[in-house]
């Protein structure tokens, strides 16, 4: 029988601003990547945050970013490696102090937005957050995309590496991300997404944009929380899972 | 034999900003009161300053504080309780996994600035700073100054509460500190502060402002290190208690 | 024929976060109170929205605030006067860039939410806002809630001072605002609602919570577009105003 | 006669945190490029600076940067060039109120750190500072690195472009930098400096690493005032100019 875990990201509201339906997404996911202050996420979004995955018995992870609420840690910061680390392990700890106090634990780390994708290819930022996760003690898996430096890093570091696939974003038929900038690289098309991850599901292998199979050594999949159109799409996609003998589990 | 402590605020640095000097007031004090990131203390800056503590065998409590980079936590920010406290653990959370990282370990908590000054009276905040400490699952006791509100509410928490008296500061025959806004409230005579300090370790008692003794129930002495001559009476104070054969050791 | 003004806050959403139907409620105003960066409001979103109301005739506010976007401005904080006389002018100065630069000029100043209530008795406070208008070199007018220390001060110092009322909230048979813990103080009846505006603007009375007609000396009506009733009620309160010969316009 | 400009930053305190000797350096200096709340500068220190400056007769210029206090605006940040663009207008907006309340106004913009750098090459970030100094209206010259980008599309656009030498650090025969990371950098012979300084005002010239003269086409000198030993440089290259009978004004 086979299993999967279906993360997205949540707690990402700040003070007075609120984003996302973290309650309606935490009826389809196991893993709720959790905002830790840098991009979104004050402390009482945070523990609220921590305080609703536990009672759903859902996996939290560190959702870390780049000091940038402006920005919603979407723009990549040139700060130096030491300056990274330092900020990552900053905001480990914070989350961590929020889920115990509300009986839960970090289970895992997931870089956000401009850090997710910097560590693809940066090696010194990879190789921060790595150190940062190190330093934690608390020997936590990083979800990372398939191919990441990161990923690779982590790996030499005695860290376990768990790559994700994007439910709702097309593939080359080299298995990386068609870019945003190209027609076709988000997908809209829920009942064609469901199958696509059920594929992914059962046989480790999803469709490219091109109608190519190709296989996407992927543990998690991650779906969105931010529009009513992406709630309902992550809540097919785990329908389909479910009806397919499919087992949503944390892989953490 | 007399045992007392001596603590002083560090870590409180900012980016490329400097503030005290820490490595010269680490040569002096027992016991750490390391910036968390609200009022000062970048992560880097935090990380360095615990590192530096543990070297120096110095003890690390976290210095919590309103969230106000910009008046330095000096400024009372009429917060909810809630989210008080929420800030509050997310600070020690940080600094937790800080200390952790460079093989310390949070023994205390220090409220600073306004926060420190306004839960002497303000039943909500001193509560929202306890309810903080006691979700950190951490049992840290909190140091504070004699007769706050904060004392009696730790206590009642189960909580240890520990008093601390001001090297610097002047005291009225009833055991307050001498407003700042009246002559003579800050003291400068090093040698006078060091006796008075002395007689303090030795018998729980200190002369106040208009030269009567009284009783100060201070387990803990505050020395500043943020200009050289208070790095100076420091130092004057701690070889003081050395030479009357005090020992000077952390409280926590 | 009758004159009175409709205002409402826009230009609070931040970077990734959005607050409010600016482009609804713009259907409804004449003066637009534009935060400033302090509570709310990233340059960008300052700026589109200072464009916005330009190409709809509204007359920009500067909606000036505590430094405080963890609170959104809803919290005091104990500042020095010095210092928030120099962030509200910091503010202002930031907004008349952006107003010019799309066409637009500020006209008038109104403070937000702990800085709007707490001048209503702060006397420093209300100086400092006060001084920091007339440092502008601006001459422009406040708008307040009536009976604000603020309005005296403002007119003490040579500016012209503008009371406002609130279309949603109950007001006692004395004139001030019932307050948010009792019953009734917020009101949901559009109708009534509107109604009562009209009774404002063509005779300078309104209905207290107790029944009675009390004086209501306000030139302007504040509406609110953070929810779709309150964008509704705002849009029925202009109809049943221009249905009953009531001109609406900015009043600065 | 010849006559050059000297410009340094200034206003880069924040909060309880100081930075410079800016009394110092405003002793040297005919050009103040003063810090606008990005990188640094409260709206308090800003605006003692611009009074001080104004004091002095020294030109005031706006020290725009990336949003980064906690990288104090050294950090390259990827923001796209419309936030770029608006959040210098904001930084102009800001100071031009504080510049104005004390009897100033801005008179030119200089980047800051790793705007500064960027935009020697960055296409799309130097055209956003240009874009915004245009959106101010005040047709503001441009303080630059000779051979920057920006430099070429300020002209572009209409603006005056001013290019500027660093009196602390060395130039390779082609006229660039020496980086940071090369031995013999930066400069710490203040007579030399001084000597090379004087060359550079009544030739164009400047003498490189290697010893050879080049040209230099700049009409100010950027001195630094964050040390004491910079401060004494910059007076050591002020009186070394008004000894060579150069005139020491501003270049705006």
């Amino acid at each position: 029988m086979s299993t999967i875990d279906l993360n997205s990201d949540v707690g990402e509201s700040f003070g007075n601003w609120t984003m996302g339906d973290d309650a309606a997404i935490f009826e389809s996911v196991s893993s709720a990547n959790v905002a830790c202050g840098f991009h979104a996420g004050d402390p009482s979004t945070i523990k609220q945050t921590c305080k609703d995955a536990v009672a759903k018995n859902i996996t939290i992870g560190a959702h870390v970013a780049y000091r940038d609420l402006a920005g919603f840690g979407r723009r990549f910061l040139d700060c130096s490696p030491q300056e990274l680390a330092d900020d990552v392990l900053y905001q480990i700890g914070a989350l961590e102090a929020m889920a115990r106090a509300v009986g839960g634990t970090i289970k895992y780390v997931k870089p956000h937005g401009a850090l997710y994708n910097t560590i693809v290819h940066h090696e010194a930022h990879a190789q921060a957050v790595v150190d940062a996760v190190k330093a934690s003690g608390l020997e936590l898996p990083l979800l990372l995309l398939p191919g990441s430096v990161a990923l690779a890093k982590a790996e030499q570091a005695g860290l376990r590496a768990v790559a994700e696939a994007f439910a709702d974003r097309a593939y080359t038929p080299e298995g990386t991300l068609v870019s945003r900038r190209e027609p076709g690289a988000v997908l809209h098309d829920s009942a064609e997404v469901a199958r696509n991850m059920v594929r992914l599901a059962t046989t480790g292998k999803i469709i490219a944009i091109d109608g190519s199979e190709i296989d996407m050594p992927a543990e998690s999949i991650c779906v969105h929380g931010d529009t009513a159109g992406a709630v309902e799409m992550a809540r097919q996609v785990r329908t389909a899972l479910e009806d397919a003998g499919v087992t949503i589990k944390a892989f953490a």
